[in-house]
């Protein structure tokens, strides 16, 4: 039955990526006697942990139960009461753990603790489901830096868009619906200001139902970004431009006064290497890259990436111009192209979605 | 019990795809009370059709048998007597067919002459499973012209090669032997002159079992195929080479004393256009187009095309250059880009390949 009870901790932690960060999403599941007495998950940072609400809704019946729970419990006192503390006091009997916590803080201590005070502890059930929620957190703790999906909506030879600049659209409905769902797991959605400038998109997520908006992030040189673009004037999600280091605090006001956090980076050319950086200082786990063209083409070369998602339509566009998914001179002999690792392959609607795995340097 | 008996004929005429040429692959299957006692398969052009064996392996327990067969059988006179008068003559019950011939001279008539003769006739069992048997030979009988397959190995951003023209290798080894038994099931592999001067390949089907060979067509305006290229220095394959009308006879005697046949076109540059018609003259059913990136460009911009596989290995080669899979200047806007339409898509090692199929005016 523990598997059965650590995918359901699982499904709750799903449902939040997110909108925990800096924070990991966890969830909690309380079992006695065979049965379900409580459930929980960790909704914000600030707010009470996964096991916090679980145990809290089991009562009394914690009380020689098992806990299932996604990550290994926090020892530490963060924002909030240590959870190793909680789960004794609460005489839990048993603690079953996905994956163990790759922050210094945590890693291993939270067991011991546990394991001190009498309790049953097993870890790794489930940890193959269970690993790819962490994979942004775990980035975060490891590399100072956010996770880094880049994605591409593309045709079967390779085109972002026409020679004349032209990708509306490229793939179908249910392709860019997913897209969507993608944006709404990821902390950023970062685009180059040549996206700006050509598509004046909004940059949220767009689904049915009501949902969290990530951080538009946008890199932006020579403030090329018309105040009165989408971006610069929806404010139901939150936009950060890094400009280079020659833009005038005066030129920042009329983007501030909008509420945009507005971040002059060491160069005139705004890096990908830097603004990676400087989103990890913020807290950031995972930035989704939407290109244009020229964004991909830096991060791919600096080969700063950790995934690539990839929308392929079934169509030829064709032509030798640079709306290319990577551009520049490329590599010169096969053997020095690097491997990356397919994660899945499968259909979405009537187009192909890609899921690679990069080996960072 | 019509679909498992039907399945084994569809699995006897696969095994013959790409060696009954000008003939379509047929299987056949004789059961009489339940059992399976007669089982043929069309072999090669001139040779009795797959009734025939399988009738004759039967003997005297065709009468008031059930006959399997994949294709219509024939009503008229060909190379060999009609197989529908032998059913007839042999007594059979109840003749099964998957796929109606297209052929004017058989649809429909077989089916007739069946019935009149008192036969019970049943039309379309295992259709689906069948019907890509006969793509080539109706391709050939309804258009006059081979089925046109391109086929390409290339990196996910849509490369050939590297701008030094580097393409070895980009996909692994079991893509690579993936394309053998492609190779094996086609009439003809076609490629420009650019492969043969690049790579000098011998375009032979290299199986670890002995192999029929399919017929290599070089398209070569100038007549630069070297004399000492391993094309023309491999015996196990016919070749045919297509160049242009300024070649003259003195320059194509040393070619024709290796036995290699060479054609010449009516114009200076050999069009793909002309190449595929004079093959649908000479019976070819299919044609495997490997490339280089210039014949994939022709054949896709005169949108002279039936399929396309296409072999993705999950690397990123990069750079503005003409090793791209549709080069040329490509299309405008995307509402102008037409749909091709997926029919499969699978990992094949480590690579990706994706078969589609287009829509030829």
């Amino acid at each position: 039955m523990d598997q059965l009870f650590m995918k359901l901790a699982i499904e709750l932690a799903s449902s939040t990526i997110g909108q925990t960060s800096p924070n990991p999403p966890v969830g909690a599941v309380v079992v006695k006697d065979g049965s379900v007495v409580g459930v929980g998950c960790h909704v914000k940072a600030g707010e009470p942990h996964a096991e916090v609400h679980a145990l809290h809704m089991a009562g009394t019946k914690s009380i020689g139960s098992t806990v299932y729970v996604t990550l290994e419990p926090c020892s530490h006192h963060g924002r909030t009461p240590p959870c190793a503390d909680l789960l004794i006091e609460k005489k839990v009997k048993r603690v079953v753990i996905a994956v163990q916590d790759d922050n210094p803080k945590v890693s291993g201590k939270g067991f011991s603790k546990l394991k001190e005070a009498g309790i049953e502890v097993e870890v790794g059930v489930c940890h193959e489901e269970a690993k790819d929620l962490y994979k942004g957190f775990f980035t975060f703790i490891n590399k100072k830096r956010p996770l880094i999906t880049l994605k591409a909506a593309l045709s079967l030879d390779g085109k972002l868009s026409t020679y004349s600049g032209d990708s509306k659209w490229i793939t179908g409905a249910k392709a860019r619906e997913k897209v969507h769902e993608e944006r709404r797991i990821h902390d950023c959605i970062l685009v180059g200001v040549g996206t700006v400038l050509h598509d004046n998109p909004s940059l949220t997520v767009r689904l049915e139902e009501e949902t969290r908006q990530p951080v538009r992030v946008i890199l932006d040189s020579s403030l090329r970004t018309p105040i009165d673009s989408k971006i610069a004037n929806t404010i139901e999600a939150k936009t950060i431009i890094f400009v280079g280091n020659q833009i005038t605090e005066k030129e920042l006001i009329p983007y501030q006064e909008k509420g945009i956090e507005m971040i002059k980076t060491s160069e005139s050319k705004v890096k990908v290497r830097e603004v990676i950086s400087l989103l990890g200082e913020m807290g950031y786990h995972s930035v989704y890259v939407e290109g244009g063209s020229k964004i991909h083409t830096s991060f791919i070369e600096e080969n700063l990436f950790d995934e690539l998602i990839l929308y392929y339509a079934p169509k030829l566009i064709g032509g030798i111009h640079n709306g290319n998914l990577l551009n520049g001179l490329g590599n010169v002999m096969m053997k020095d192209v690097p491997n990356l690792t397919l994660l899945s392959v499968e259909t979405i609607g009537t187009d192909i979605r890609m899921h690679l795995q990069n080996e960072v340097n």
